[in-house]
């Protein structure tokens, strides 16, 4: 029973840390949305692609939390306001961001200057379900090559978004995905959750999400 | 520093349950592949491909690692000689199998009868990287929809694999995937590897695959 226990004290401890996070974005009026997705679902082109979109009306900084590696945050460097990257490979959790993580990344951004701030977790489908960062909003990327039974396979962390995004929309006639079958899914274990349909490649339904953020943005600062 | 003690002692007690799961199935002369990717880079798929061709070849057994359903046990009972699904949503490891959770499937299967275990692990590119099964060949797919970097952004698992499978290659007309990049990046980490590229729409691939699983196999019993 050791192990549980330290466990349950490190998610507690998470979960303080995480709570103090949100109150110093808050007296900044700075969003934050925790970014999640399997690898290689298109996290840092959404993030290129909101961040051209929102150009001129927000300004922008983003964390990239990776296991090694600096190649998505030299990607975000030029159209970002501000980047930080965390490389968790030898840290105790490396499978996800923590909550003292994004506390350390948070008080080397300028935050009185930001409106917003994009955390791009670790590739992965589990650990980040367990630890709160500190968001406004949990956004849960699922790209079409990774099949539509994902929600049935991972449902902690479809059914805990504030929003998903089906991306690579691009792809439908080459890979076999069923979007009633995905969407039922979702909404079975998250009645409240918005679905949104993109492509980075062909901008599909960009400037929708985008417009989307912004208000939640908005509504939230 | 508490919680980096008890994660030693984890991994010290898992590679100890996974040298006797390597006793059990050497025993039995068993061949067993741990079998890892990201969520949906295909591993049921190949799973399914191999078994078709190593058919009358060989008596396969699969073990199904999933945080949550039973769709992919479901998908291979046809094919297979014998089934054993885990779940690891409510285990204290959610995010990969570890030796434990095989020492009690292997219990559960008719090793006498068996010449290959599959082991398709949760599907996450970090987690499984840390846990030692007792397996003879560590087996790491990626798909091409995912992009060429990840050997940069998860270099445990790649780095650690004896065999690389990059699959969906039917997909590389509609996606930007240099696969020049992507085998440097692996060899450079990990020069013994050997690569193979796979579709289990188009069949490309699939027989030069399992041949050289089947040699593997026989050497190894």
């Amino acid at each position: 029973m050791k192990k549980i226990e330290v466990v349950q004290d490190i998610l507690e401890a998470n979960e303080s840390i995480a709570r103090g996070n949100k109150q110093l974005l808050d007296q900044h009026k700075v969003f934050a949305v925790n970014i999640m997705s399997a690898p290689g679902s298109g996290k840092t082109s959404l993030i290129l692609k909101i961040m051209a979109q929102l150009k001129g009306k927000l300004k922008t900084a983003v964390i990239e939390g990776d296991i090694a590696s600096t190649v998505d945050a030299e990607k975000v460097q030029e159209q970002a306001d501000a980047v930080v990257q965390i490389n968790t490979r030898h840290m105790p959790e490396s499978c996800a961001l923590i909550a003292a993580m994004v506390d350390q990344a948070l008080k080397s951004l300028p935050l009185e200057e930001l409106d917003l701030v994009l955390i791009e977790n670790v590739g992965n489908l589990v650990c980040p379900s367990e630890f709160a960062l500190g968001e406004h909003m949990r956004l849960v990327i699922s790209s079409l090559p990774e099949g539509h039974d994902k929600p049935l396979k991972y449902p902690m962390i479809f059914a805990d978004a504030h929003a998903v995004v089906v991306n690579k929309m691009d792809l439908l006639p080459y890979v076999d995905f069923d979007l009633g079958a995905f969407r039922r899914s979702v909404e079975g274990m998250n009645p409240g959750v918005t679905i949104f349909q993109t492509s980075c490649k062909t901008d599909e339904g960009i400037e929708e999400f985008s417009s989307w953020l912004l208000q939640q943005v908005k509504a939230g600062n």
